[in-house]
C-alpha cells in the first residue's frame, strides 16, 4: 500500500503534536517539517523526522501528499493557507470564526486553481464541534444549541493577562459553570448570559513589588476578556505555576436541547463532550484525519476549499466502506 | 421553494412519530401514510394527515420524493426495503446488524437500477453512535471505543419475556453499569464483560395463581437474553406497570478512550451522549434528515444505498453550505 505523505508547516507545539500523530496513523509517512527558522538548528522530537527550511518546500510538491499547516490563525493562515492550496493538499484549523468566510474563498480560489483540495477550519472547534452543532439542530430543529469550553487554558486570554505591566507570567482556564450546564441538561432551554455561561480563574506571577490590586483591577476590567464574566484572580509564584500548571489540558461540550411530539411533550437531549490532556495531541490528530479525506477526495477529482460539513465520515477512516458497514455502522 | 414530498410506509409508532416530524422540518410536507391495514379504518394523530393502502404507493412515485420505510426489521424491511428503492428514494432505520452487508447489497442493486437514492440504518444505533464510533476510531487510533445503551425500554427484551407461560405483561429495561462507565471515562480502556456493562431491569405481570419463583428463574435464565448479565426482577400489578412504564423512553453513551504523545503520556475521552423521552420520536427526527440528504444526493445524480457514514453532513441541515460556514463552524 502508498502510504499517505505527510508534511509539516510550522513546528510548534501544533507542528510538534502532529509529528507524533503521524505515527499512530498506519496509512502514513512522515516526509518533513518545515520552518522559517534556519533548519539547522531546529531539533526534531523523533531521531528520524527531516527538518527542512520553508522555502525548500515548492520543491517537495511532488513528494508530499498532504501538508499540514501548523501556524497560528492571525499570523501565518491568512497568507499561508491560499499560497500552499496553489501547490498542495493542505489541512489546517483556522480559527478566527469572522474571518472563515473570506478564508475559505482565498483558499477556494487557489485550490480550484491547482486541482488540490484543502480542508479549512478543522480541529474541535472549529471542527468536531461544529459538526455536533450541525448534526444537533438538523435532527431536533425545535431546539437550542449550546457550546460549553473548559476547563482548559485559553492562549489568547494567558497572553492578555501578560501584556499587563507588573505580570511576569500568567495562565488563564475557561471554566462551564455547572449550573448553567444543569439547566440546558435539564431541557429548560434557558437564555444564558455570557457571564452565566463561563468562568474565568487566573493564576498570576507578579513582577515583584507589582501592585496585586492594581493587576486585578486591571485583568476583570479587560474588555472583550474579562470584563463581562466573573474573574477570579490567584497570585502564585513562577514555581508554583510552572509546577502545577504547565500542562494545555482543554474540553467542552456542545449540546442540542430539543423537544417533539403532538403537544411538544417530550423532551430530548444530545451531549457531546471532550476531555483532553494535550489540546495540540487532540488537534493534531483530528488534522490528519482529515489529511487523510483530503488526500483521497482529491484522487477523486473533488477539488476546492472542504470544511468538515463538506466531507462524509468514511473518508476519515483507514477501513474501507464494507468493513465500516459491517464493523461499525 | 419547492418542498421536499414526504411519504411514511407503516404507521404504528416510528410512522406516528414521523408524521409528527415531517411538521418541524420547514422544508417538508407530509403526502400521506401508507398502511397494510384499510386504509379508512385507520385514522391519523394528525387531522390532514392522507392514509392510503400500500397498493397506492406505487402510482404516487411522481408526486413522493422520499418515502420513510417505518416497518419492522425482521418482518418488514428485508423485502420492502429494495421493493421500494426500486420506485422511490428511501430512508429506513434497519438494526439487524448482522445482516447490514447483505441488505446493503439488496437495497444498493435496485436503488441503482431505478436511479433512487436510499439511506439505509439510519437512526441512532445504528446511525448517530455508529458515525460517533467512526470519528472517535479516526481520530484516537490507539484507543478503544465502548458503547452503552439506556437508560431504556428494550422492545425484544419485553417481548421475550411476555412469551413465558404466567407473565401477562412486562417491561424490561437495559441499564448501563455506573462503574465500567466510570472507568472508561477515567482512561483506563478496560476490557468489560457482557455483564460488567449492563443490567437488565425487568417488571413483570404475572397472570393470577402463577409461580413467581419459576418465572424468575425462566427470565434469569434465558440464553442470549438473560443468561450472560445480572437481571433484576420485580412482579408488580398491571396497573402500576401501565402508570409507571409507560414510557419509551431510550438513551445511550458511546465513548472512545484514547492516547497520544512522545510517550503516550496524555489520555483523551470524547463522549456523546442522548437522553430520549421518546425513542420514536427522536429516531423520527434522525430519519428525516437523512430524508433530505436523500432528496438532495438524489438531484446530485449520486444514486445506490448509502450510510450516515457516505453523506456528508451538510446535506442534513436547512441551511446552505454558506450559511453553515458562517454560523456553526
Amino acid at each position: 500500500m502508498q502510504k499517505i505523505r505527510i508534511g509539516i508547516l510550522g513546528y510548534g507545539n501544533l507542528g510538534k503534536s502532529v509529528e507524533v500523530g503521524t505515527g499512530q496513523n498506519k496509512d502514513m509517512e512522515l516526509i518533513g517539517v518545515f520552518t522559517r527558522r534556519n533548519a539547522d538548528t531546529v531539533s526534531a522530537l523523533k531521531e528520524n523526522t527531516k527538518v527542512y527550511h520553508i522555502d525548500k518546500a515548492k520543491e517537495m510538491t511532488d513528494i508530499i501528499d498532504v501538508m499540514i499547516l501548523c501556524g497560528g490563525s492571525k499570523s501565518d493562515l491568512l497568507t499561508q493557507g491560499p499560497e500552499f492550496a496553489a501547490m498542495f493538499n493542505t489541512v489546517d484549523g483556522f480559527d478566527t470564526h469572522a474571518r472563515i468566510p473570506e478564508y475559505y474563498d482565498a483558499v477556494n480560489k487557489a485550490a480550484l486553481k491547482s486541482k488540490k483540495t484543502c480542508v479549512i477550519s478543522s480541529g474541535w472547534d472549529p471542527g468536531l464541534f461544529s459538526l455536533n452543532r450541525l448534526y444537533g439542530e438538523a435532527i431536533l430543529p425545535e431546539g437550542k444549541n449550546y457550546t460549553f469550553w473548559g476547563k482548559g487554558v485559553s492562549q489568547g486570554h494567558s497572553d492578555a493577562i501578560r501584556r499587563i505591566e507588573g505580570v511576569a507570567d500568567a495562565k488563564q482556564y475557561t471554566i462551564p459553570i455547572e449550573e448553567a450546564l444543569n439547566r440546558v441538561r435539564n431541557g429548560e432551554m434557558p437564555e444564558l448570559s455570557v457571564r452565566q455561561k463561563h468562568l474565568r480563574e487566573c493564576f498570576v506571577v507578579a513582577e515583584e513589588g507589582a501592585d496585586h490590586s492594581r493587576i486585578e483591577n486591571e485583568i476583570k476590567n479587560m474588555p472583550d476578556y474579562f470584563r463581562d464574566y466573573d474573574t477570579i484572580v490567584h497570585f502564585i509564584s513562577q514555581e508554583e505555576l510552572d509546577r502545577y500548571h504547565s500542562r494545555i489540558s482543554h474540553g467542552g461540550i456542545v449540546l442540542q436541547s430539543g423537544r417533539t411530539g403532538l403537544y411538544n411533550e417530550n423532551s430530548h437531549i444530545i451531549e457531546y463532550s471532550i476531555k483532553l490532556d494535550s489540546n495540540p495531541d487532540f488537534t493534531a490528530n483530528v488534522l490528519l484525519a482529515y489529511a487523510r479525506a483530503a488526500y483521497r477526495l482529491n484522487k477523486e477529482g473533488s477539488y476546492g476549499a472542504k470544511t468538515v460539513f463538506d466531507i462524509a465520515p468514511a473518508y476519515l477512516s483507514m477501513k474501507s466502506n464494507e468493513e465500516l458497514r459491517r464493523t461499525l455502522l
